[in-house]
């Protein structure tokens, strides 16, 4: 078992690479600093269609189709399709998906999804089961709000704590590095999260309830690697947002690492803090997953950075359990990307 | 890539164990035909807790403890839990896996995910990046009822065609088969299922959704392989009931290939059709999960059955997207078991 490291992660054999990522986002999205990095911004948040959840189908699709254009490949080619959404039953991937008669691996791990689903495809291409897999995630600020908390009919008034749901989806194509000329961006390790519940249970506090997993998980990869945070240009997080992203390098300080000169959060970029008020920033599993194939896999590309440490965090709630009294149990995935 | 045979098909390298399996059942399916096999019937549909939710999140927790202490390994030997179950947000198995403290990939595949658990779990061990898995899956038939149809409480009329939601969990503990002096039952392909939706809309009908799923799946396989239905002692679907078997013989035999003689189906195998009228037989995450651990397993371990190739299969709904007038997508993933 020399591929596993410690007691989480797997450094894989051989790297896998990321050969296209891409990104579709709503409108307020487009309007917030990353705008210029999204390959495609959607004015009509329904995307044409009749409702919040076939409108999240419509942008997880397209995020796909624009991954697979820009790979330069097929869709046929794809091995495997790993997805996922929020919604009840993760409508939104099933439906998004059901024409593109690809082998589907459903995920579930909130909004950590994009770094378990990228986690996996890492492992099975590197083990030799699949050339390439398409990895995608979506959420929708509208749906999010109707089937977690109010519809905005109501007109609720959001906590101060309240994060705002992305609108938008991300997908990146991994494929076999050995088979690419120039591998570009690669992964190079994955740690897969513990879920951690510390018994926070306010819903409207998802920062809080994730900081301590996004710290376990991060602490996971370092003591199994002997790794220290200085070795990544950014450790960057989901949607902790500013709440959670304070929280997180606290922890982490009070276990011995320094993250406060490298630590960023998507939820934190997304979103203008001024102009935008969103109040604790933007979450949601489209958070990561656009910033990720929007910015950072932009950033890779060029060089501007050389090794990151994406950890996507999830808060694993229901209603459901909110109504019966349960706290929030969170988990995080830890994916190390690196500029070859 | 020569691990992945034609189309979908990924043929393991190295045979992965089965080491044990437990499965932890409700009253109604500790009184029907199988109640023999399963590890444990609990009198009390609640499990000791308050809520259906909470109860299916404890069978759980406890069908992967009964498998562990089958395995004679320990729970910090697990490498990875890969879990899901139909509840909104998965919440039996995240809540239920929550006091694990083991990496924890969550799935979502409706009803197929014990295939979807072990396919993953299998590549990954086969691949080198983890020595054992744990892969549960769970349902409940309260929890079901209030989350897809009408609260029990209301009393409604179930339709003629409507499946009855197996109650309980079926855990298997997959690990490297070269690890073992004597691997007994070993998990020798895989074949990832595509989304089909044939435009069936009738939520109380999902074996007539399911079955062109199965048909899809089994087909690939054994076009992938060049084997025959009669290569397999038993080709066993998951919750198609009697109404979707029937089906999937129809769909089967138009395309050229007899099952007829060794198809069956745990929805089906798991109630008494005259005793414990269920209409369509059984069905959810469990039925199959519940099936393979009490009942085939053994089978398969006493030499009963030499090559068996499990189907489960999922409907990929949500009360949501019916409300809004979608069809049923579904999904099948097929799993070969082999004595040795």
């Amino acid at each position: 078992m020399t591929k596993r490291i410690g007691k989480q992660t797997v450094a894989l054999q051989n790297p896998v690479a990321i050969i296209s990522a891409a990104s579709v986002v709503g409108p307020k999205e487009g309007e917030g600093p990353l705008s210029a990095f999204f390959d495609r911004v959607e004015t009509d948040p329904l995307a044409g269609t009749e409702s919040w959840e076939k409108a999240e189908s419509q942008f997880l699709k397209d995020g796909l189709e624009l991954a697979v254009a820009k790979a330069g490949i097929t869709k046929d080619k794809l091995d495997y399709i790993i997805a996922g959404d929020l919604l009840n039953q993760n409508i939104s991937s099933t439906f998004g998906m059901r024409e593109l008669e690809r082998p589907f691996l459903g995920i579930f791990g909130a909004c950590s999804a994009m770094g378990e689903g990228m986690s996996i495809a890492a492992m099975l291409i590197d083990g030799g089961f699949a050339s390439y897999i398409g990895v995608s995630a979506s959420s929708h600020f509208c749906a999010a709000e109707k089937q977690f908390r109010f519809p905005l009919q109501l007109g609720t008034q959001r906590s101060p704590t309240a994060s705002w749901t992305v609108t938008g989806s991300g997908c990146a194509i991994l494929a076999n590095a050995s088979s690419c000329a120039n591998p570009g961006v690669v992964v190079t390790a994955v740690t897969n999260g513990k879920i951690v519940d510390m018994g926070i249970s306010d819903v409207n506090n998802m920062g809080a309830a994730m900081a301590p997993a996004a710290a376990d998980t991060i602490i996971a990869h370092l003591r199994d690697t002997g790794k220290t945070p200085a070795d990544f240009d950014l450790i960057i997080t989901g949607d902790l947002g500013y709440i959670g992203s304070e929280l997180l390098t606290e922890i982490m300080a009070r276990e011995g690492f320094d993250i406060s000169q490298n630590h960023t959060d998507c939820g934190v970029l997304i979103f203008d803090k001024e102009s935008q008020d969103t109040h604790n920033g933007g979450s949601g599993w489209a958070c990561l997953a656009t910033v990720l194939s929007g910015y950072f896999f932009e950033q890779l590309k060029s060089g501007k950075l050389k090794k990151i440490m994406l950890v996507p965090t999830g808060a694993l709630l229901s209603p459901i359990s909110s109504q019966q009294g349960e706290s929030i149990p969170s988990i995080a995935h830890a994916v190390v990307v690196e500029k070859r």
